[in-house]
């Protein structure tokens, strides 16, 4: 099975949970043998548990690249943009790259699927029988729709010529009032999940039809100047050659707090507890600060370095303009190299915790305005300042001037504290170099 | 005026603001021409706009000298009990003190006052009304009794022998039923405040009667051995010489975050903001992390490094157990010579940043089982380690091995960054030497 994963959105409506820098999908929520995972490593695993052989490419933002190694290891397929573009560019970037890269034959169904839905098995039984249709049929596209279980207004719908399991589409309607989604849904309509399936050649078609550009390196140069637009604006509704399945299956929307909370398997993730007076609350606590919750009532707890939010379930669906007012300077990312969480800012400096994985380093870089100064609290590996190598080890202090180029090379996982020096401490004042 | 502050308690009920070195009293809360002020604070400058001549007494346990000396300044006078005794010993030993290290003459009258009703003006010139009562009366205590304002269960009673304003007592009743307080008030009975006057003389020979010392030095040297016991129990409850003077104004008792919060003129201390939905919701973020609410309603939210608070504020008052299950380590206290936190916790090291004030130092002293480094984050001083002086300022790293004596004495007001590093890590890790 060819399976290209969406991973995209911004991390404001799960604020603080997600950031600038960490979408909703890497939120670790559900607990597994191996600890908690995200939406994106539930996914990825439960795909891979299916079908062992399974071609998975996830089509993201460059921002998303660092957490996507990092939760999902080096290996995974990733087809990066250059830029923002909404999904028809993405969708046909990842296309020339199975195509090209990964030397997926033209003729082979390739199946589109979001990376954030809650799920289980039968979901990727259906995502199978999908890609099947997609190849044996003479219909362009084939669409998942979800059976839905109440008149929902957040989503679109899809209107079949009849209700068989298998149909040929009607029509698409955009988000409707709730007496309208109930008119829908007694004709048989079904939710649009965003999920689809081709013939990768059908793509390879439209992107050069629609977009003017042919093949990946093509596509890859000139996708700033591409137009943003989606792919079902673009090419579903527009398509004649049509038809839909029905899926029956569990399938939750988890982006908001209020929906993802329902998704979850545990009251309480993280160093919380609640007294007997509480009730429908979640909390989920990333910070080592214990929690506590007395009396609350239909209501989320859930705090990172970045924020504490406490929020009625309900209320919660509110919350973007709120946290765009909040200054929000990213205080965690996990990286490829491991992570980071900014432990204390102060007019002048800024303290940061780094965890290094064995084996990996961070970039070779320098500062123009900063000295840095790093204390090894764990582990063991080796710094490079200059040029110069030296082995480190707990205990050991390096210190970094404006100007030098500096990493570390871990050997052992290692734990350090960065101290930041400068008048004017700012993200992109990095520069990087190559490591001989 | 001659005035026993009496700063006692525990922090748990005020969780997680106070802990076990910082008293509900020395809670930031109220906000004044200097930025927010204690309850020690607000009270001890309300004493002093009244009277600039009081002499001032606190009666405390040796944990909280250096939050006294850190809120109130170096100059206050602190009657140290070298362990907890209950409220007879700590006020025999606060006026053994009064008479032989401040010399007041047993002949003028005392006041003991709690350091933690929140009260107005009012409360004050009552204090000197009562000073002056004791003085000149022929009774051997005079007690402020506070008009009771509802039927609470929650204080003991005084029930006086009429209903002037002055008038002897005839009783003494522990917290009774709503039903019995409802009887109690309608003959006249009163909140026992426990603010009393009494000729110092009176104390000295309580003191020297029931105790069995006589002196300053015979109380202090033989404190630890002195019986657990209260001054309402030992020597009011049994005493037939008394009066109690009616108090119609403001005081309220701030135990817990319900009455707390009654008492905060602000809504929002520290980074916090709640959406339009919130109602009668108090936030109290001493975090450097963003609190957002929204749609809370009757609770109360707070947060420091030691927790996060989140609470139905009816729900607030049954707190304890709960907190004493926490782990607490100490995370934040203030010191005569500045402020300590703790930024991050880890197996075999921790990491600190501590706040030194101008011309101020900690104490000369070492670890046998932990390295330190400190970084300076801001400043200047001078570092001393094994007798060894150094000039240090920001970016400077100073590396403490174990068993190396050190100090910092601040020059300017500076700021660091310390990095303990060992197998066993524990505050009591720590031998005090004296500095040339």
């Amino acid at each position: 099975m060819n399976i290209i994963l969406l991973s995209g959105g911004s991390g404001k409506r799960l604020w603080p949970l997600s950031n600038d820098v960490r979408s909703k999908q890497f939120i670790k929520l559900f607990p597994s043998e191996h600890g908690y995972e995200s939406m994106a490593q539930r996914m990825y695993r439960q795909i891979r548990e299916l079908d062992r052989n399974a071609v998975i490419t996830i089509a993201t933002s460059r921002t998303q690249v660092s957490a996507i190694h990092n939760q999902l290891g080096e290996d995974v397929g990733i087809s990066v943009e250059p830029s923002r573009r909404d999904t028809f560019p993405a969708i046909s970037l990842a296309c020339a790259y199975l195509h090209e890269i990964k030397k997926i034959s033209e003729k082979e169904p390739v199946v589109v699927v979001p990376v954030d839905p809650y799920v289980d098995e039968d979901y990727f039984f259906a995502l199978t029988r999908l890609c099947e249709l997609a190849g044996t049929s003479d219909c362009n596209i084939t669409l998942m729709g979800i059976s839905p279980t109440y008149p929902s207004e957040k989503y679109g719908y899809i209107i079949p010529r009849n209700t068989s399991e298998i149909s040929f589409v009607k029509s698409f309607q955009e988000k409707p009032d709730k007496a309208t989604a109930e008119a829908y849904i007694k004709q048989g309509a079904l939710w649009n999940s965003g999920v689809f399936a081709f013939r990768l050649q059908y793509v390879l078609d439209k992107s050069k039809e629609l977009l003017g550009y042919d093949g990946y390196k093509d596509l890859y140069d000139n996708y700033d100047t591409l137009k943003k637009i989606s792919f079902d604006y673009a090419v579903v509704e527009k398509e004649a050659s049509i038809q839909v399945m029905r899926f029956n299956g569990i399938w939750k929307d988890l982006g908001t707090w209020n929906t993802l909370t329902e998704g979850m398997e545990e009251k309480i993730i993280g160093n919380g507890r609640m007294n007997d007076s509480c009730r429908n609350l979640h909390i989920l606590n990333e910070l080592n600060i214990p929690i506590l919750a007395m009396g609350m009532k239909d209501a989320v707890i859930s705090a990172s370095p970045e924020g504490i939010l406490v929020s009625d379930k309900e209320q919660s669906s509110y919350i973007k303009p709120y946290v765009e007012e909040i200054n929000r300077q990213v205080m965690f990312a996990d990286k490829s190299w491991g992570s980071y969480r900014v432990l204390d800012i102060e007019k002048g400096s800024l303290t940061i915790k780094i965890g290094l994985k064995s084996g990996c380093r961070m970039s070779y870089h320098s500062h123009q305005n900063r000295n840095e100064i790093w204390i090894v609290v764990s582990g063991r590996g080796k710094a490079v300042v200059n040029e110069n190598e030296k082995l480190i080890q707990k205990g050991d202090v390096v210190m970094i001037d404006a100007g030098c180029k500096h990493t570390i090379i871990a050997e052992t996982e290692m734990t350090l504290v960065e101290i930041q020096l400068g008048d004017e401490i700012y993200i992109e004042d990095k520069k990087k170099f190559t490591l001989n």
